[in-house]
């Protein structure tokens, strides 16, 4: 069994001043998890955010090689990890050792990409705009931008990716890498993996040379409140319910000081399937989405949870043979009995709603979750009816029928905003239905065709983002290396001596990045 | 005299159903002028979001170079203002005539620029993975981004710069630019001057072929928060003071669905002198700090409130010379009564403030504004008293002596957020306070050396921005072209037929930007 203390981590030191325990379970029986957690008391909240402000003036100003190196570190730790490790993870989770391992892979490899970011050098989006002393009516001083670090950052992890959305998941990874040290608040549900992992990122961080605070754990229930009105906390990441999401939004606008949150919330992933691919390949298209809602319980932001299709025979069909396919899916064990409980309620209301039908899934009831399948009427989505918003987190999803072209582009533009849209189309349809691109692009962060959403791709073209009330900021994405951006902000140096600039603004170019220089991109010293 | 007709500009049409008239005032003499304006009804605010909306689907998918022509024709228009107009602006707002022609330079250099950005390319942030099919263990899509339109935008005008920062100004500029149409709430202090900018926004609107409603007008005052609290206006820009800003803010945050806003509004500018400096050039820093506070009447955002010096002799007789040189200073008319009643409410608040000494100026009182010096207790900067943090808008500053270089960097430290701090320093001066770069770079959005804040160019480089409560968000600038990066967010593609995406990311490279492709910078089709 592994050291598991149960302490904060605080300054890279371990903290345990508060006398409130609070326990991990195994998520497959339910049983208590032999390890104690102390809840982070205030003056521990208060202490964290302290650490991690006094790391941030050094660590802000490390080369951004030395940033990758502790990256790197942070990377080969989190390889170095045993299968006891994996075997807790699984534990606490309920999730199967393969997507733990695949998980993890994941997690290291988002460290290794962001440490090519900052190699890379074009997250600094370098700009000068040499001096013009001769101009008319007034000559123009040497003008010269890069972009910083916003300050210490409060990440809160996913309870549904326990390591590639958690403890050194994708908003610990990005504000590292921008140069914003960590508090990350612990989730409830997988503290021991949490412990393991953050065991990692410090051995990383003490034989990379960082600042002791760079990055911060506590532990606790109601502990992210206090965290993120602190003043010294300067950004918050964040992935989960729209209902905690917004709530910390709404804490963060109301300081006096208001702070951007990016929540990563709430998403029902509309799958239109349109009517030559329903002629050609209905049932590979019915295993393939049968397969995509039912993976790893429907426990992915980018579940698909809402099926459109324009009525006819063939969709009819299509629709039967989807329930019967989630007829014959297994039930599967949930990330803890709080998702069981609010997937209950979610299908709860759906049951319960004059406008669904149900039609496949076997009764809601013990210790599993069972796929559902239900349809609902198209009038619900265009007047707005809010249970067709609401994701529900699970192995279920909501066919809806639209009665042609122009009912199913005002079904699209009823919707709110969504991580991801899915087109399953031949290529005359795409041809036939070619705005629904436009569309669509008003709604989502990304948008596929003939895929399926959940996998989400670690890269720089990835967006895992999208309008209200997929996440809090459209501009932003949680996944690829343009998050970064959202822990950054621009600095501009006016008429500055050469020794005093940084690195990425000095006219030897010493980092050998792309700049904007006088309006061009260009490597070349000045 | 031209036809001001005081109607509301919605969807390319002109509109006046509302009873309340609204009058713009000569600022010097605070006679009313000629002119009727209607405030916006509650519906034409409605009338004019849904006509921004309408225009957005068509406007957003333009390609980049016709809105490049669009811009290219405001600024064409502009130019064409004739002499008339100037004398109006002038006198709507009391800024001499040179001002007000070197402004609408600026303010149509302004758009030329955002049109070059859109010919650049850059501002799509083009980045493609290609698709790795044969990947273990599992393929990768084909994933592209790009970046587009957030959606129609609220933009509010200044009343410190009626071209600039105001109808056709950089809050206007940036969101035409980055496709979003946009709903401009004119300011009160210059409406006549509102309505023939919007005319020639109307003008080019019209001969680039753009669609009705992509620039729309209100006046009146209480209409901007039912523009704010629409759901089809997407992002706000404003530049104006802490309490309108913040309320903004306040009011976007509190949504059903939240939006970004871009607030421009307090800072008081600090200016630190260095001793060698001061040794050697007493003389002529006073004299160009003293012009700095003192040009327009101090009514720039980068007005410099606070003057910083190591108690010394020299930093005492320095002190002398800059309160005689302000004493020798005429008053000013300003903008607008307003403004003069609210820098007679800042005087007063220094006046009686125990800890602040009176050192030059006469007394405040007449239709004009005195300019004025004080001297302040570092204590007060040190224990957070607001009466320092607070920007008194208008032609004032204030002396701040440190005991040490210890005592100055806590001074700084104490700083809230700005939109410039300044150095005057030898070269000896910056090595021997050479973390003040630092120090200064976590408060500010623009760090200058030897020379002063007031003139902001607008270029690649420049930041207008800094932490709160200098911004709203420090990650964004309202001048220069990253200023469009507030206006868009990212879209990703996955698995796309290439005729189906944008020009952006198609395999040609059409538009012949530089993308990032699989990691690398590169103009190269695919």
């Amino acid at each position: 069994m592994p050291l598991i203390t149960g302490q904060n981590f605080i300054g890279g030191q371990r903290s345990a001043a508060g006398s409130i325990i609070v326990k991990s379970v195994d998520a497959s029986t339910g049983e208590t998890l032999p390890y104690a957690f102390h809840q982070a008391t205030l003056q521990e909240v208060e202490d964290a955010a302290h650490a991690a402000n006094n790391a941030f003036s050094s660590y802000r100003c490390l080369s951004a090689s030395k940033r990758a190196e502790f990256l790197d570190a942070i990377a080969q730790e989190l390889e170095a990890l045993d299968d006891e490790f994996i075997a807790l993870v699984c534990r606490e989770t309920a999730l199967p050792v393969a997507r733990i391992q695949g998980e993890r892979a994941r997690t290291s490899g988002q460290m290794r990409l962001f440490a090519n970011v900052l190699r890379r050098g074009d997250f600094y989006g370098a700009r000068i705009d040499q001096a013009l002393p001769l101009r008319k009516p007034l000559p123009r001083p040497d003008l010269r931008q890069y972009r910083t670090a916003i300050g210490p950052v409060a990440v809160f992890g996913a309870s549904n990716f326990p390591l590639a959305f958690s403890t050194a998941g994708g908003d610990t990874a990005s504000a590292l890498a921008a140069g914003c040290p960590v508090v990350f608040k612990a989730h409830s549900g997988h503290m021991v993996t949490a412990e393991q992992v953050a065991n990692a990122i410090i051995r990383a961080a003490e034989r990379s040379g960082m600042p002791a605070g760079v990055f911060n754990m506590i532990y606790g229930s109601g502990v992210g409140e206090a965290l993120v009105k602190h003043p010294l906390i300067k950004g918050v990441g964040f992935t989960g319910s729209l209902k905690g999401g917004r709530a910390l939004c709404d804490m963060a606008a109301a300081r006096p000081e208001p702070i951007p949150v990016f929540a990563e919330m709430s998403s029902i992933n509309p799958v239109v399937i349109l009517p030559q691919a329903l002629s050609r390949r209905a049932d590979s298209i019915a295993h393939d989405l049968v397969a995509s809602v039912v993976q790893g319980c429907g426990q992915f932001c980018t579940n698909p949870g809402l099926v459109v299709g324009i009525r006819s025979d063939a969709f009819s069909a299509f629709q039967n043979r989807v329930a019967a396919l989630i007829s014959d899916q297994p039930a599967q064990t949930m990330l803890n009995a709080g998702t069981l409980r609010s997937y209950a309620a979610g299908l709860q209301n759906l049951h319960a709603h004059p406008g669904i039908v149900h039609l496949a899934g076997s009764n809601q009831q013990g210790h599993q979750a069972q796929p559902q399948l239900f349809k609902a009427d198209v009038e619900l989505l265009l007047n707005g009816d809010k249970v067709l918003q609401e994701e529900v987190f699970g192995p279920t999803s909501i066919f809806i029928e639209v009665t042609d072209q122009a009912q199913l582009n005002a079904a699209i533009n009823a919707l709110h905003g969504q991580l991801t849209a899915t087109l399953i189309g031949e290529p005359e349809d795409l041809t036939q239905f070619a705005e629904l691109t436009a569309l669509l692009e008003m709604k989502v962060g990304r948008i596929l065709i003939n895929g399926y959403p959940t996998g989400v791709e670690v890269c720089d073209s990835m967006v895992h983002g999208g309008p209200y009330p997929a996440t809090s900021d459209s501009r932003g994405t949680s996944v690829g290396t343009l998050s970064i951006d959202r822990f950054l902000r621009p600095v501009c140096f006016q008429n500055y001596p050469d020794a005093l600039l940084p690195d990425a603004l000095k006219n030897a170019n010493p980092l050998n990045i792309s700049r904007l220089v006088d309006g061009y991109p260009s490597r070349d010293s000045l």
